[in-house]
């Protein structure tokens, strides 16, 4: 096993990664930027490295600080958390190369699903069901057309090195792809560097549903279940929970083999997540696959009772799985809240600054993880999640309960925040009686 | 079910019971006193109100004012809470009269209880194994000497009005017991209003294992398995787990079945707990029944997924209990740190005071219980626990380094606690090898 890992990210991800590494008896270095210095993460690891400047690009993007801090201070590995560098290939290379095992899977693995023509052509191939679309990149005006009208309206413009739901773009009718197909080039190249676009049929009213992937260096590649990922805003998840209220065992059953024979397929190692898009009609279709921890992990901690940080530092080792297919239990039903430090009524608008008083629910069935404290003053430069809240009920009514009397103790001052707007969602019929998808914040809060 | 309950107690337990109340949707009446004005308890409850002075005496155990206060609320039910009026039988009677629902026994089950000299026979009767001792209470010095004589040297001379540990004499050899019944005799009556007294065998380095009881109304009873409550300071609870190192699947199958017979025996109703000793032949002996929820109850509820709270209330209003024994599964391992404010280097002497800079642990496996927030000044009136960490592994050895790194990031500043002297326990080689008896603080750290 390890004897030290560096954490190249932030916030609660940092600090939950600190947290496991604790646990298991691993020594952990923190890096941050010069914005970061009274991090919450910087306080906890046993050592801290400042990586540069504020800005992401200087300092928690900058692959050369990061690979110099992990020389300098003799980690053997890094996780990368999620965002920043979880999903660069290059930097998963750099530290082969450096030797430093980099903890999630091969860089080949990490560019063939960021590069999401690829990846669903390999999906393809694996029998895995896809949404109908072209056959790799649309490479102009003409070859979208003529896609889009055998495919049949409505589409979707996509980036092929987008993700998380950013360079994404509905066309609902001919007259506006030409147009559509501009803009959407333009911002991919703005915001990933690449203009590569496929096109895909657009699911209305889908449901995301997404799946936990385990898989070790020896072949064994397991599933955790499926998270419920549906009620987006502007394709950024706001709650997920597990399992899903939409699916059937038998559903869940089929999805699970799906997800497992598509890690498979791609000689994935480490932890996973398989997105789905799940149609009215019980059918689904692989999205993409997110080759690192996702935000949202904990929900499936909680049901599965299996450490997911864990699990990655051990496989990343070179471990055996120690858990096999039929062991896995799914336990009760968990939702997860994700607290930002926004206005709701300004547009979401980020509201960074000083945390003047704060104090987290406790109890029965209630985990928060966050690096935020009292007294904290939260950055401007970074995202505006600042803390997760998760419950763990009995059933999925229960499990609504518990979030709902947590939100409500739940004391946050001094920022602008979120925490009311959850509150609404949960206290929504459509909610309560799990029957939304996709589309469920737009219509019903005009978001 | 009850539409409005009002919580007779203060503290973590007030807010525990508050949060089970919420999340079943049922309106709360806090009561405070005036030093408790600025409470969690009160600020998260429905309503609140002041049942007068600081002193105990004056406000949570005045038995009048809080009965008034359920009243003048149309409060329907008593929660108790530990400790205060929790087993006090004319309290309950009063709710009786009143015809408020009393959560917890009837009158005379919590009467039979406190009385540990009738709870003992009542016992025997039920053919519960018991620790050889007087027949009944023991009435003068000679009495004392030949029951003494009789069962064997140590024994134990133990005030029948006690209980929590507290009414308690050891005595090594015959030339020390008139002494000691004397001044055991004035110390009952100073403490209990009562000093009757019993003699019971000095059990040498026992565990004292705790079993928790679910019984409804319907001659329904269930065990939750046991709680292992050996680390005891001066016989005061400082860390409590569950499942015990020191049982056996057959041992606790004993025992269980022994905690549902002890319960059966006194047509016991609501949650309760039988406390045994266990010696290191393995033979176990009941000790007493506390006829309340009990401070330790989140380790129970965090390896069977059970709500000791709510299954209370249930109780409480008539409702039959769902689990049936085969249904009860333990899951991993639970243990709980007592968090007290005091300062173990100055003979545990209470600090209360104004709680500067606080920041509970977080993340997975971790739940506090807690009534303390930053800037809140806790006042020397009331017990010294201020919180209850409380962790769940996958094992013991699990278990033990969450707690430990749970410890490690626990913030508080501006009183003296408590937290390293638990982290100095936890790390103890003897702690983590599971080889203790109650008497391990007082061998190993001389308390």
């Amino acid at each position: 096993m390890f004897k030290k890992i560096l954490i190249a990210n932030r916030g609660e991800i940092a600090v939950r990664i600190i947290r496991a590494c604790r646990e298991m008896g691993i020594e952990t270095v923190a890096v941050y930027s010069e914005a970061d210095r009274n991090s919450l993460h910087v306080e906890l690891a046993d050592q801290a490295v400042c990586i540069g400047s504020a800005r992401s690009q200087d300092s928690y993007l900058s692959l050369t600080n990061i690979i110099s801090a992990t020389v300098l201070t003799g980690a053997e590995a890094i996780h990368p958390g999620y965002g920043f560098l979880a999903e660069n290939s290059k930097f998963a290379g750099m530290c082969k190369e450096c030797r430093i095992t980099f903890i999630g899977p091969d860089l080949e693995t990490i560019e063939m699903m960021g590069n999401k023509s690829r990846a669903r052509q390999t999906m393809m191939k694996a029998g895995v069901p896809v949404v109908p679309g072209s056959e790799g990149l649309v490479h102009d005006d003409e070859h979208a057309e003529a896609e889009a009208d055998r495919i049949g309206y409505p589409v979707m413009l996509k980036a092929s090195a987008g993700g998380g739901g950013k360079g994404i773009r509905i066309v609902w009718e001919k007259g506006d792809l030409q147009k559509a197909f501009a803009t959407a080039k333009t911002e991919a190249m703005v915001n990933f560097g690449d203009d590569s676009m496929y096109l895909e049929k657009f699911i209305e009213k889908p449901r995301h549903i997404e799946f936990q992937i385990l898989a070790d260096h020896h072949g064994n590649v397991i599933h955790l279940g499926e998270r419920d990922c549906s009620i987006q805003r502007r394709n950024q998840k706001v709650i997920e929970e597990a399992p899903s209220a939409a699916l059937t065992a038998d559903l869940r059953k089929r999805m699970g083999d799906a997800a497992v024979n598509a890690a498979k397929a791609v000689g994935y190692k480490n932890a996973g997540t398989i997105e789905f898009l799940l149609d009215v009609h019980g059918q689904f279709y692989f999205m993409e696959m997110n080759t690192r921890i996702q935000v949202e992990h904990p929900v499936t901690e909680l049901i599965t009772g299996v450490d997911l940080i864990r699990e990655q530092i051990k496989i990343a080792a070179g471990k055996k799985l120690t858990l096999i297919q039929n062991n896995v239990k799914i336990k009760g039903h968990a939702i997860e809240c994700r607290i930002n430090a926004e206005n709701p009524n300004l547009n979401f608008r980020p509201s960074p600054g000083k945390v003047n008083i704060m104090l987290w629910p406790g109890g029965k069935g209630v985990r928060v993880d966050s690096g935020i404290y009292n007294g904290y003053v939260i950055p401007p430069y970074y995202d505006s999640m600042i803390a997760k809240l998760i419950v763990h009920g009995e059933d999925r009514q229960d499990a609504l309960s518990i979030m709902k009397r947590a939100l409500d103790e739940f004391v946050l001052e001094g920022i602008d925040h979120n925490i009311e707007f959850l509150f609404e969602i949960l206290s929504h019929d459509r909610f309560a009686s799990g029957d939304f998808d996709t589309s469920f914040l737009s219509q019903e809060f005009n978001f």
